[in-house]
């Protein structure tokens, strides 16, 4: 499994500031948890920084550790989310995954994250 | 006619959250009920899950199962909307059904459905 | 000129709900009323019906009639508004023209109708 | 200097409604006012009339007045918007100044006007 | 490092109306502090100006300055949006970076600027 | 199976002229003979007419008799070149046949008729 | 029927030169002769002159001739390279005309016309 | 290593025609020898069959088998050229691998086999 | 007129190489010498040099001064040719000039000059 | 300048055929030895290898070289196709240098190296 202990992270250099990160990776690939088939998928992780942001390395190393997992679409977006939720500890944060075709299929899911856990909104 | 009953469904990886799942289906096809000839579409389901969340293939199946009916536009989509409505019992949804070129036209159909019918907005 | 006769209509297959249909005619030609050239349009109707549907192939028809008519811009959008406003009774209902270009130009006009006619907002 | 007077109108065919009409311009040239170099702009009208309409061809004429013309690209877009705005005392107007790329840049200037001249929003 | 000295201003030539001013560079490029490899972005600045607007040239000149600076996305992206709101003192200013891909991410931070520094919002 | 009869022909209005006729069908549909599934492609005929052109209504027709037909690519394609040769009897004919994204893969077949059926090139 | 008499013709500026004039006009409509219905093509008039050129408003004037004729693809783009090589016998000419969607399908017609007829190529 | 074996074979159901088959995979991705980074590219294969057509959701399983091979880019093209020139011995056969950006750079490779091995052109 | 005096040059940099440069304007514009409205081109100069190549600010200049020229495309193209085949005494120049739309057409010119004026291909 | 000496090679995995690599970079940057401004390029090395293939991470050093060298469309292209003949002596290669808007010019220029220096072809 990815170990979210793989993400750095280095002091906002603005922190005075509410500014909006997206970084947007273009080159996720997990795999299907039922055939094994490879999923392909562009990640974007869109947020606003509190103390720390994180370094964009090792947040390409987070994702390649999931080569070779086998996960759902659901799943793999909303243990990202939770995962930079815990890590950053950010002002806002919503990762956006967008899946290619996948007989006949595309599929996007979008989850947010808040400081305070919002159980129904 | 196609039976909500092939729908299958996987429980909400993380209820606690609402987060948007999208699956747009590129391959939908019925036939004009007055003239028989084909009609080709690309569906999108838009929805937040409550308990449930739909599962593609048994969703590709679904629409699959469409491919000789003879239907108009507002009415497919409607049934869609009242179908996965009924099967997911989700928190948000809508569908937009997105049609080629027919006579010189393209139309676009979108129905929402809301947990507690709402008859007027 | 078009007659609104054309329009058939037929029932709304969900009344109790509020949907958004849209109709995109790529192929509307009129005439410039004051030089006799052809002008070409864009035409959507978008609109969430009541108790009726307007049937395509008599929009079609309807659109065709203006194929020899001199006349602006700006009117035979609202005329086209007004017209269909008149014959479906609509919730709501939207016309957008969006013209070729014309001597350097390129123009887009969009009119809404309203249930109770609205004479200033 | 570009004379409004060129400015022709004739009477709104249907000024009971608040209706958007926008005109897009493809062809804008001007000069640099410091080193007589020409700039190349799409600039686009976009109004909701109150008695009267602009008549297309005079808005051309009006805009190829600029051809020889050494002038900023804030300025004549103000211009513009007050030129139109004094002409057809609109219910809305904005002006939208698109610029081709100058020294690596491209700009985008947008000026609204309102019937009563708002000295700060 | 950059001077924001460099950076030539001329009066607004419409101080009475709230207009919106955007330019975008196309040839922003500096080094990444840790590699020293060559980033690539479009910069925009969009603003509202307040007595001055800025000289197209000298900000060309400005983002010149940084060709050869080891500077991070973000920090670069905050410190444009502080200089040019303490040169500029506008009504309104945003600062939007947008870097091309580099080891299979892109990247976008947008930052705004107010009159008076909103430590939160 | 399709039925080549189902094409209709007429007289070339112009066999003393060798000039290109191309119709590109956008809607084709078959079946995958090994799951069942829905394929779906872009089907071209380029050909140079001798004594007779297909006419366009009966050659729709023609494809749409494959909609419910379990036929592999390769094998579709070439019997819809030996179908047409054998009606028209072509100066020169091609079929291409351009086959929507599969399991990751997209497929293109070309196959050429001519008068005399030459084994090998 | 269009009168190739209409088309207007200046001397050619440089016959010493074999050099390419291609004009294509985006606004061809004509009437389907079966069902009265519109169609719509863009045609394209690529040549080389000998004596004349086409005088541009002219061969605007002969385009819109056709639109209310009832006339097949075939036909009319065989019938415009008849009446452009009788009327301009240039040294080389081309007509290609492209069709919009009809009924699933777009088309694509072109004829060449030579100095000498030849019957067969 | 990715196994030639896997690839399965159906007899050309016309071996009487020279036509042409192109399977384009859209989501191949191995690793670089070197640093271990995954490479992903678009693997095409363009190909006249002689006896044998490779058979779809084989190919597809050998390009999967590379997903975590150490690979070159110019010697994963030439060893699946020679792979499928030695399954298939086609009359003709090219790969073109079309590699994403990395290090700001894109490549394309393509290599031809042909049945007596040309050692120089 | 344009005069071709302002064109500068500068020595081949690599003059036992026969090599292409291609330099395209994207902003040429000039005057319809019947109406005097104004028309707008992209032009390339595509040519081989021999012992000069031409200076880049000085052709930007001797197209600027077409601005207020009332000129046929024909004549023009033809012009351009003309002056830089004396001034570059080139190994092979072609001029392509791609005119914007006027009145539903857009046009091309192409014009090839050679060393020996060749009076017919 | 940049020195040719950066160049790796590693050897051609498959010598006995002779297949084409092409490598894009599209993050050139050089100064303009006139004026000192910034140029941006896509530059693309097309080659048939000989003996060795040129390594990718020492060609992006290669071209990260010229970001400070004042030096001429033309001549860098040439010097690029000089340095990597001298070093590589391929079978074929060309140089393709692609600029971006400088002053509403974009400039492509072609050069091509051969095994024996011709001096003209």
């Amino acid at each position: 499994m990815a170990d979210p202990k793989i993400l750095q992270t280095f002091p906002n250099p603005q922190p005075g500031r509410d500014y909006v990160i997206e970084h947007t990776h273009h080159e996720f690939t997990s795999l299907c948890p039922i055939t094994g088939h490879p999923d392909f998928a562009t990640i974007t992780v869109r947020y606003v920084a509190d103390r720390v942001c994180v370094e964009l390395k090792s947040l390409k190393q987070y994702f390649h550790a999931y080569r070779n997992e086998g996960i759902f679409f659901e799943a793999v977006t909303n243990r990202i989310c939770d995962d930079l939720g815990a890590r950053l500890r950010p002002r806002r944060l919503a990762i956006i995954s967008d899946w290619k075709a996948r007989g006949g299929f595309t599929s996007v899911i979008t989850a947010e994250w808040t400081p305070k856990a919002k159980q129904r909104r």
